[in-house]
């Protein structure tokens, strides 16, 4: 007998009909000897429904009453889904997060778990029934609702699923898998049947945004299996999970790529210690999150420093770029925001060489010039013009042989 | 400085226009000094299509998931008043029935309030802030979300003025106090000032259905002034309260009716120690209230016995009488579903005679037939043909001098 946490998210159960779909999988996994916990969202377009309402109301309406307000939405799916597996005949019952008890800290809107009381949820699976519960909220040590943000159903998932030991944690989404890159971009991309978690939060982070980050990063730390579905068709989706020898073989998982980049690069700066802070102190001290940071000393010693920002901080980081370039002396400062970042990622990469010398020979086949380059454990990412993205994604997808047989 | 409770229904707060409408009025009590808890009910209409949804999914919902899924209900209102409290500039922190924390039984859907925790409340107060709390719903034992029945909102009004002694409970409504009779019926009907708790119970029970009976026997018992009030009129409306000296002048406070009611009679049954046990017995037994009941002895030493149900339960009534006849042995059984009940309710009864007397005469001269008579402390009660009821009420309104001269 296995212990399995599921979740559906709004669109899943955006309907009547389509919450009753949900109870026929839920009452499914039952019926095969199965122990299940559901975890749902409020049903699509519900949590912007309140949002409008308080806005009409107050513009800057207070974080707590929020809470108190969105966490409705959720409450109303427990309760529908319950209603719905009773109807098919399958004992389950409720709770919202504040019942479970999911304590959190007091972050109203983007309040993290702490603890999760086991007791109740545990004596409802011994009796046989299906526990139905609340995504996205919980409850401070005061009694306070809270929320996780947007998204935080599948965050709230996987902490059920750590808390209760479950064997695994599956998040139905609207597509059925992980893909070896984004299908629009390169038709012949496939679905991964399994991927690390380290290579889920590269692609995750790089743009692929089938699961929250923060969802991954849970699931990786406390050991959780992470298998992401569909809830409109069959499949076996993508199983995350940790590096097995079976793993091994594939040295690329996929190709993300991120369009929301800029380039901004300062040169001729003097060299010396703390020049890298005195640039990008003034940038993070104005909450702007740097990604790609390379550094080259040139001959002359002075240093040429390029990173990048998030296309929308482009202006903004710019213009801090110039005062810092007369404070500490340098040369020029230029920038760019017409241009997108690839990414390799693949835990493979490790124990096998030559994957950069086959990344960049590709793209230099195809006349693509690379603008910047970046490497960790499991990725490389490099920086080319925004007109390159499709033929540099399509090139390497086929360079690695990513396309499976079946798909073609 | 008062501690004022006050009560808005569900058309009160039906739209976010009327919900900033009621935050001034709050705003207002706690800017004259006053501190004040607000018990909302849920925005008119959402209780209703939160029913529908569930009867989408299952035609008859469980009980502990529809409490789960209609408290959010009052949640939605409780945030967005809050919203609009802090809006123009008031503090205020809103708090769900198991928040509060009202302790209820577990019968789901009919709670009862067993406790309530005033701490949290108390500290809100002290600190200067207006707390909004969700009427209508409480938490059992064992944490289940539970809700006390329709119009319980209420209920929780009055139960929170009792555990925190406040001043005077207010419940704003849709109409502007309690009236002498039903103004549709007699246009001179008059608001009245002041009325007791045993004359509200009598009125209400009878017809006038502005309060909640619970709410009043509530407020009765632990001695909690109640105010009925308009929404949206200025007024002072009506105090319910205590007897006091300055009552005793009005002999009789309103007139009540009501056309819901039917008329059994079984005649000739051999008078005999358990008889109105033998004829009654039946009709409890099939769950079917009976509200008067009259008997008397006939010269044969064999009784009448007469009583009133509700008419949706008059032909269930009339074939378990038929059994009943005979295996007692009675003459004869006969019923009419043309009747109504007209009464006048006043504590000034208990020392003025004739009250009884002026009522028979006042009926006799218009030629009204009474076809059935019971008393009792504050209340006499008599039985007419339903196309006498406005007629009825009219004359002893005139008889009784009940329409004010400010009226005219």
């Amino acid at each position: 007998m296995a212990l399995i946490v599921q979740k559906y998210g709004g669109t899943s159960v955006g309907t009547p009909e389509r919450i009753q779909a949900v109870a026929e999988k839920v009452a499914a996994v039952r019926e095969r000897g199965d122990q299940i916990i559901v975890v749902v969202s409020a049903m699509s377009g519900e949590t912007n429904r309140l949002i409008s309402l308080s806005k009409e109301i107050n513009e800057r309406p207070d974080p707590r009453e929020m809470d108190v307000l969105v966490a409705t939405g959720e409450q109303v799916t427990i309760a529908l889904l319950s209603m719905a597996l009773h109807k098919i005949g399958c004992p389950a019952r409720s709770y919202t997060g504040g019942q479970v008890h999911i304590l959190t800290d007091s972050a109203h809107s983007k309040a993290r778990i702490q603890d999760i009381d086991d007791a109740r949820v545990r004596a409802d699976l011994e009796a046989g029934r299906v526990v139905v519960v609340a995504g996205f909220q919980g409850v401070d040590e005061h009694g306070n609702i809270t929320t996780l943000g947007r998204g935080g159903s599948d965050t709230t998932a996987v902490a059920m699923a750590a808390a209760l030991t479950a064997d695994e944690c599956q998040i139905f989404t609207d597509v059925d898998g992980v893909y070896t890159t984004d299908p629009r971009v390169e038709p012949k991309a496939c679905r991964l049947e399994k991927i690390t978690f380290e290579e889920m939060l590269e692609m995750a982070s790089l743009g692929s945004k089938v699961l929250q980050i923060r969802a991954v990063e849970f699931a990786g730390k406390y050991n959780v299996p992470l298998r992401v579905l569909s809830s409109f068709e069959e499949g076996e989706g993508t199983l995350i999970t940790f590096e097995d020898e079976g793993m091994e073989q594939a040295k690329i998982s996929g190709i993300a790529f991120n369009r929301d980049e800029a380039k901004l690069t300062i040169r001729g700066v003097p060299d010396q210690p703390g020049v890298a802070y005195s640039i990008l102190g003034p940038i993070s001290g104005s909450n702007i999150e740097v990604d790609m940071i390379v550094q080259n000393i040139s001959e002359d010693n002075t240093t040429d420093f390029t990173f990048t920002v998030h296309r929308n901080d482009y202006p903004k980081a710019l213009e801090l770029l110039k005062e810092t370039a007369e404070i500490v002396g340098a040369r020029e400062v230029d920038g760019d925001e017409g241009i997108v970042k690839i990414s390799l990622v693949g835990v493979g990469m490790r124990s096998h060489a030559g994957i950069a010398a086959t990344m960049f020979e590709t793209l230099a086949k195809e006349g693509i010039n690379i603008r910047m380059i970046s490497t960790s454990e499991i990725k490389i990412s490099v920086v080319v013009d925004e007109k390159y993205l499709e033929l540099g994604v399509r090139s390497l997808h086929e360079a690695f042989n990513l396309a499976m047989e079946a798909a073609e």
